[in-house]
């Protein structure tokens, strides 16, 4: 069994300019968990409080999440963001946040994800991600590492240590922009490659994803959709999409990488379409593979024409 | 010879934040005249004043370029358009504009244009486009439109009257979200098709192009560069290579028009190396089917590894 996922489970309520959701989970692991399932058994690392629903470990447990490496914590309360989404739908206001027990979570990987070949480290403090990592007694065949803004302006020191021993970056073109300080992407992603990851996914939302290698690029559009009804968690579900394939195949070459950043693409596609992870308990196989043939369909050109 | 070219030919005097053009030639036509010739002769309408500079005409007229529809004005001068770019080289202000021959344009369409199969009316005001479109006396095999937001705004009911004529309507996303009412560019381009184009390119600068038609969509990536020294032009130079590639393959099928899209991004992707023309004039076949391997490169993945 492959695949370690590390990251937040959560609480998030949810406002957007077409509607508002109660207190649903969320959390970047649960997010990454729910889709990368449908490609690899996932071993799960995170921390929830005793007031997280029984019945969401139970049906993640269903789909072959191994939860051993859940610590919960029954009198304390799990994450819980709330953010609001502007018309636009690719920025939003952070409205609360409560750590909980997130703000002294200390992974535990547990004896059984030993030997893990490829590791998602989740959008999570650095040094959580770090101390993952530096408990792993054998190095993994691949490690992802998602992150954000945030932890650029305050661990800055402790991401670049990460940095140094991950293989693939996946960050936003802000993000990109302000940890390179180059405005152009194509400088950025040279810059940021320097700093330790051999391969960087730049995400721009409704305008796609670039995989950057070396002097190798490769782009990936999002779906145009008619509705985006709520952007929470696309990120993490590419990640779990792009993860998941490659634990799948076991394939890490950059060929590979680029069919695994179009099955991401896919995933969030559907991310987006409801409130939370609802979507993506719903959809089936054959609606990922219609998904993946439309992908096909909006790329494809015959160049032997010109 | 199957292509006729609409548009301005100008001077334009541009600022960016890394640099500064004297006045140099620009102008619609000419960037779809200098783009398009690559693939197709051309025969150009527009109007110049006498201190339009005799060597572009005999430039142009070198590549194929027919110039009879081109009205010289000796005593009045040519269209002045100056503009500075902000640092997201996406969106600009306009700091002069000297109309001079352009104001009182009435473009007449010589005999030998006539039985033309293809036309691009670039960016002008739609009661000239329309004028050219009623002088024809063969309606052509497509019609290929490019506006602006500017007539949006001064001359909309002359630009409904325009898009019920023509095929192909090329505009940006701002624009097309402004002609439509609708923020979801999938809405948009429904409701625009209503209006008149069977298909509708919408262009999204550095995150590339879609193409709608019916319930088809094709998506084209902006090559990732590391420096946009110019983009002006960009749009016009998109609309040469995609309107050339038609001309060229005779061919109006939309998977043909896919890969249209694909030789215009592929062009404006040279556009913008360097000031106004320039880059465009230097560039040769094989500079140009190099490009079109990158694109090649850019978007291609392999399904089957899923």
């Amino acid at each position: 069994m492959s695949l370690i996922v590390v990251g937040s489970m959560a609480f998030d309520a949810i406002e957007t300019p077409f509607g508002k959701s109660d207190k649903i989970v969320g959390g970047a692991a649960t997010f990454i968990a729910w889709c990368a399932s449908n490609f690899t058994p996932v071993k799960q690392i995170s921390v929830v409080g005793g007031d997280f629903p029984q019945e969401e470990l139970e049906a993640l447990a269903a789909r072959k999440v191994s939860l051993e490496g859940v610590q919960i914590k029954k009198d304390e309360k799990t994450f819980f963001w709330s953010g609001r989404y502007h018309m636009d739908m690719n920025t939003r206001d952070t409205l609360e946040t409560q750590l909980n027990v997130l703000g002294d979570f200390k992974p535990v990987v547990p004896d059984s994800y030993q030997d893990c070949e490829f590791l998602m480290l989740g959008n999570l403090a650095p040094s959580v991600q770090l101390s993952v990592i530096e408990q792993l007694k054998t190095k993994p065949k691949l490690i992802v590492l998602d992150t954000m803004n945030f932890w650029m302006e305050v661990a800055l020191d402790d991401l670049k240590k990460v940095l140094a021993k991950i293989d693939v970056l996946m960050i936003n073109d802000s993000e990109a922009r302000q940890l390179s300080g180059d405005y152009s992407l194509v400088k950025a992603a040279a810059t940021i490659m320097k700093m330790g990851p051999k391969y960087l996914v730049i995400k721009k939302g409704e305008h796609g994803a670039l995989l950057f290698h070396g002097n190798q690029v490769f782009f990936a559009p999002a779906l145009p959709l008619e509705e985006v009804f709520d952007p929470t968690g696309a990120g993490d579900t590419f990640a779990g999409g792009f993860i998941g394939h490659i634990a799948k195949t076991k394939d890490i070459s950059f060929e590979n990488m680029k069919t695994a950043i179009i099955v991401g693409s896919a995933m969030a596609s559907f991310s987006v379409e409801k409130f939370g992870t609802q979507r993506l308990r719903e959809i089936t196989r054959a609606d990922i593979d219609a998904r993946l043939q439309e992908f096909v369909a909006l790329v494809n050109f015959d160049i032997a024409l010109v």
